[in-house]
């Protein structure tokens, strides 16, 4: 008889933790798109700041409570009163109370240590901390999760006290106790052992004796990347029986981030046998990495696990073949289950396979008996080896593919172009002038424009575009959306080779195309160029393929 | 009484599996310069590639034995023989040979599916394979490393035979026995429970009668990070007994990387006990990390395990002092231990020590109650929040310094420049065509000169050189032997910001300097003119120093 899977509790802290990421600073708006992305995702707990630590946070709490989530718990993070007070007399408590959550999250210090030097309290005085915060919070109908800061180093300098402020939280109500490796220098067999203690603590009569809330309170984790076994930290508490797991996505977080979420989930729901969020929950996985990372304005790891671009990217040439015929010989899990996508890529260890499996991802009929195909593969040889990169341009590999076919459609040619520079000393810094000049053939008519920008490259763009846009009108919509360059052989000096990447877009779709040169201008000009093409191109395609399909409706 | 700390071997792989990261594509001399930095580091084993796999590869290897490392192993690598021949009989194993290594890195089909599947033959014939490739190297004198591919996987498909593979390395000859997991899916307990398994066969009895090798065949283990766990991973099996750990610098590698060896050799050195490399060869760890993210030409992660910029970075405020008192409190190891700094973000005091340490290094004589030194403050954060980047760039932050206290010799002003470039297409290819013209001001005369080059940074240089070389004719001397272009802020398209890294050198001296203006040219031009004059910089202060000395024998 199968019996269901066991829940493990996600909870999100993006928002608190997360945003202490060296670069992240969250708008309210971020804030919210954030949220709502998670709650769609299934998580059930989202921690949203510190009420009273800044107005962002407070106007957060309020603008949830106007439109709430549909089903994930918003928590409100704080730590224990002040020493020497009541809790009810602490006036930092209250806007905790006036965020209006359910949950409450409350942390406080488990080792020593920091109580004497840090808080400057008695190690008893801490204990009360602890348990009065948290009735407090009781009383005032609030459910609460008591996070234990420093806990393993905590535990590591004194286990009996560290223990003794779990049973404070017990005392005080609370229906979590989450062990916090806060410094994140913890490595997995000592989670393990560390967490076995604890499972001992919550199951003993003593935990019995002491407890307030309805249930015996349950153990979670809270992990930081310092060791680089975050993720792992998370996993070894969850088999040792704790049933909640904090992180943030993409692991953003202070110093060398929290355990990611992107990872653990996918971990204990695929791996494991646990149940975190509904199996069509986690096929978004892939793609609320990439939002979020978009939220936050960072670029998104392309190597990290599961969600990540390269994640499913297949290199070597042998074993193209076989992982199209038997996935599971090559990949660790299926990447439909995280919402990723299989990758073929294109280098100069691709062998036959590889170009074939790329024409058909082109949608390119093309046979492994036909010399063109060797003739490609030999092409592409020689082109590494001058310093090209197909990896990362894969709009310029279609048009060279598209070329060796005879299919690569002619929109324009370049008779020629002048970029001319000057820089000359102003009264405070120097100023910069670019000009340029282009000569174009389209249709056997010549066009002679000229541009300028704010460097070479830039003037050339925009000599090229005035120089197109009236015969070619949708070129209005193209845009420049990231360069790249890459010195070759830097130990050539000014005189070594560069690669250009030139990432373009026509508002819903994104291409890369290549240039390479000793020429840096040249270099750029080639892959601007070729962005240029490639989207005449698929402007092209599109209009062919709407007039096919009318026609295939009139008839 | 203390015994000496077990010895993990290390085997690095960067050369090979990380090169397969998509986006490196190293050069032979990359390829040196980074085998150089892991010797230094004390790493044993440097795995160098596959012989004969492509040209590179070949010259690699001769490239080394012509300048041979100081301590460690370079090893080549290769797969077991084809089916159905001898190894002796199998021209792919002939260049292994030729490429002259003591060591050789063989790698086998652990799991049944691959070798019916992929290798296309009989599980017998895959085992006579392993034992008859092995057999071959022993017989030429190698000492023989066995790669066992795929082995989790194939362990969990078919134990017993996945068991036969290793017995077949072991009558082979295998020194070492390395567990690869290769889809990088295996989590922390199971790689634990199957390298239990494999240690209890290498001290079997049936282990012993078979063994051809001198000593009994030690396990390695060869993680990926494709479930976010590779680092921990490798602590697992090395607490089962492992003795090899294969991974790469920056954890670089296919997908999502090998296990990261920056993070896994301070977790072993300074958490668990054994001994990867001298202490103070840890301790280079952090520059290790940057300086071969640099000649990969990846931007360093800052938030790497133990090597980021920002693994040690604590934020201004409350706990800033407390660390300062007690780092244990907040820092899970030194970030001495491996050659990182504390760093805390948005604290004018650190950075006054920062430019204290600096001028020092310099031998400029600067006071920590200077008003300069605070002026010196304001101005680096200003130009970093600009794009500037002084780590990789002293001589720049020197000249910036003596700037301020007035002690900037002044050898030249430049009044102004133009750049021309001109691309015409000819019969087959595009041709270049770069010249510039420049106007300096030397000791109150004006001085036009014009150069050409292949591009328009070097015809720059050459007509800046042209005008200076007859007042100061040790320019001839100057070289410039490294240009890096970064782009700041890529989504700006061809309008972004970029930063030039500009390496110049005298012959004996090394130096770099630095430029960032949304022009490239612009950018490039302040490097190369910073890099001139701190190169003349050098020569005056050298010149002075000797008249200073000879007035002194003078006397």
């Amino acid at each position: 008889m199968a019996t269901a899977p066991e829940t493990i509790w996600i909870y999100d802290t993006t928002l608190r933790d997360g945003s202490q990421r060296e670069g992240i600073s969250l708008s309210l708006e971020d804030k919210v798109r954030i949220a709502r992305q998670l709650d769609r995702m299934g998580i059930p707990f989202i921690e949203g700041g510190w009420p009273g630590a800044n107005p962002k946070d407070v106007q957060f709490f309020w603008q949830i409570r106007e439109e709430p989530l549909t089903q994930a718990e918003i928590v409100a993070f704080c730590s224990t009163r002040r020493p020497g007070r009541t809790a009810e007399a602490d006036p930092m408590l209250q806007p905790i109370l006036s965020a209006g959550t359910r949950w409450v999250a409350v942390f406080g210090k488990s080792w020593d240590l920091h109580v004497t030097d840090s808080l400057k309290t008695s190690l008893d005085e801490n204990l009360e901390m602890i348990r009065d915060t948290l009735s407090f919070f009781r009383a005032q109908g609030r459910r609460v999760i008591y996070d234990a800061e420093h806990w393993f180093d905590g535990y590591k300098a004194n286990p009996d006290y560290a223990l003794a402020t779990l049973k404070a939280a017990i005392a005080g109500g609370a229906e979590w106790l989450v062990l916090c490796d806060t410094n994140g220098g913890t490595l997995p067999h000592d989670v393990q052992k560390i967490v076995q203690t604890v499972r001992q603590l919550v199951q003993s009569d003593e935990a019995r004796d002491l407890q307030t809330a309805e249930k015996p309170a349950q153990i979670g984790i809270h992990t930081h990347n310092d060791a680089g076994t975050a993720v792992a930290n998370a996993l070894s508490a969850v088999m040792e029986g704790a049933r909640m797991v904090q992180g943030t996505i993409n692991g953003y977080g202070e110093r060398c981030g929290n355990a990611n979420l992107c990872s653990v989930m996918p971990n204990l729901q695929l791996k494991l046998g646990y149940r975190c969020v509904e199996p069509e929950q986690l096929a978004t996985l892939s793609e609320s990495s990439r939002l979020i990372s978009e939220i936050v304005n960072l670029a998104p790891d392309d190597h990290a696990p599961y969600v990540g671009l390269s994640a499913f990217a297949h290199k070597g040439g042998i074993h193209v073949s076989a992982v199209e015929k038997n996935p599971i010989t090559y990949e660790h899990v299926s990447p439909d289950a995280v919402g990723n996508h299989r990758r073929i890529v294109i280098s100069d260890q691709a062998g036959i396979s590889n170009i074939l499996a790329k024409a058909r991802s082109f949608g390119i009929e093309l046979s492994k008996e036909s010399p063109t195909c060797r003739q490609l593969l030999q092409n592409l040889k020689t082109l590494e080896n001058e310093g090209y990169q197909f990896e990362a341009a894969e709009a310029s590999f279609e048009l060279l593919m598209r070329e060796a076919l005879g299919q690569r459609d002619s929109f324009f040619s370049v008779k020629g172009f002048h970029v001319y520079c000057q820089m000359h000393p102003d009264a405070e810094t120097w100023s910069t002038d670019s000009q340029a000049t282009v000569k174009i053939t389209v249709d056997g008519q010549d066009i002679l424009e000229a541009g300028e920008g704010n460097g070479p490259v830039s003037a050339l763009d925009v000599a090229l575009r005035k120089a197109l846009r009236t015969i070619y009108p949708e070129i209005a919509s193209f845009q420049l959306t990231d360069y790249k360059v890459r010195i070759i052989d830097g130990k050539s000096g000014t005189s070594a080779k560069t690669r250009v990447l030139v990432e373009s877009s026509n508002g819903h779709q994104r291409w890369t195309t290549v240039g390479v040169s000793t020429n840096i201008i040249g270099a750029s000009y080639q892959a601007v160029v070729e962005g240029l093409e490639y989207g005449l191109m698929l402007k092209h395609r599109a209009k062919l393929a709407l007039e096919t399909s009318s026609v295939a409706t009139d008839s």
